[in-house]
């Protein structure tokens, strides 16, 4: 059972704006490439075609809070932590760390994605679906005390 | 006084994904790019150059919640409305509406932005400032009923 | 009979990066902008899927020549030039204008963008096809003059 | 002395556009990412602040020809090889390949970038300067059977 990931990527120069610093809606795609990394990680991906119709997890909420700006070469880390699991929906909390100065890792950002498991109709339309066993089944909720 | 500022924007190929739909993270960038507007119908600049140290306004909270897909080619209304203003912090609140099938608008998404006003150091520290004066006496919070 | 169309766009805080200026990547996204407004001028949209099967016009060769940087709050014009009309490919010249302080154009950039009209196979794959009559019909090679 | 790097990333959700395959820009940022991860390999950045005053290498050319799409999850390889350096000016050639079905790396696309070296002056402005020799030193020109 999986409730946790890691994943670490270094800022891209195009990830930065005039200000020097990451912009912020680049966290949104770094809490992406978690949740995909988190699926592979089970042998999933967040695209499913092999089902019929294939299924997706479109994201109905995300949210991030900024405490400290990250910079071109840093190095992210980016902790995903499921805080809940429900049969048609998963969401994730995001703690976003970097290496101070000093050797600690310090808070950059947190942030939440929640998502819902849809089949994609061939009309174009989509419907919610309850998450497919076989990855249902290896992902719980974190204990209470990484969710703080 | 300004409490609304209304953009629209017809999505662009490069902001949608493999699944047919304007990527979510997308909606941060829209958000922002009403923001901005919003300070230029008001003589101003999110990047205010003129000030010694410059000031800017860096966000620290954002958020979305998504309801429909918007597509390629699709006219997208951004509707920006202030919902809360201190002497540091401007936090807005942003309703996405496109023109359905049959003419009326649809909601497609609503957001917040919450920003504040830093003055960005030559050393590369930034600290929190009080909003311009000639900025902050043009914008008020929007009407209750505007902030459902 | 149409062989060039104009569109300005002004830069967003996200399309800059820690330069200052926008990020060389996004003028192959204006070149794209400028191309897809250009269809729709012509009553066409570079996705068609009322063709069984759809077409689209996936590129072939980008390339962009930058003279000078263009920054935040700009208004930048992207001049499209039809430069090749082939059966089934479309290729085409912008140049990329600023006005600069003594209110003048000033060159910012050049590009081309070489398409080629594909039908989109249900199993994945892609054909080269000749681009729709009604489309084509409508496009004509620049003069020579405009061409440098 | 070095006249070749390699970069292997796999493709992400927000890479791809509504034809189900990485949208075009991304190759441009393929190759920067690929160029600084060659600089980083010599002990270098792309930017360097430890210059009075700083150094850096926009971009003055840039150019991309595809031959094959690819797609989320694939795993790119971006061949970075030193086609031409001259005392300001570098420029590089990039092989993009993915492994295909059958398990040989197949051609995706090929791509230029030309950097020239400028010091960005304190008023704004930028001129070319020699690259430092203790980054010229270390790079050369790759055999000629590499750059075809």
């Amino acid at each position: 059972m999986a409730f946790e990931f890691k994943l670490t990527r270094r800022v891209e120069f195009a990830e930065t704006d005039m200000a020097g610093i990451v912009h912020f809606s680049n966290f949104f795609r770094y809490m992406e490439n978690a949740e995909h990394a988190f699926y592979r990680s089970l042998g999933a991906s967040v695209i499913m075609n092999q089902h019929n119709p294939p299924l997706g997890f479109p994201r109905v909420h995300a949210e991030c809070d900024y405490r400290r700006p990250i910079r071109f070469e840093e190095n992210l880390e980016i902790h995903l932590i499921v805080r809940e699991k429900r049969p048609k929906v998963l969401s994730y909390l995001f703690k976003f760390r970097k290496a101070a100065a000093n050797g600690e890792m310090e808070q950059i950002a947190h942030g939440i994605l929640t998502v819902v498991c849809v089949a994609h109709h061939p009309d174009g339309t989509m419907a919610a679906m309850p998450i497919p066993d076989f990855l249902a089944k290896q992902i719980e909720v974190a204990p209470a005390e990484m969710l703080v």
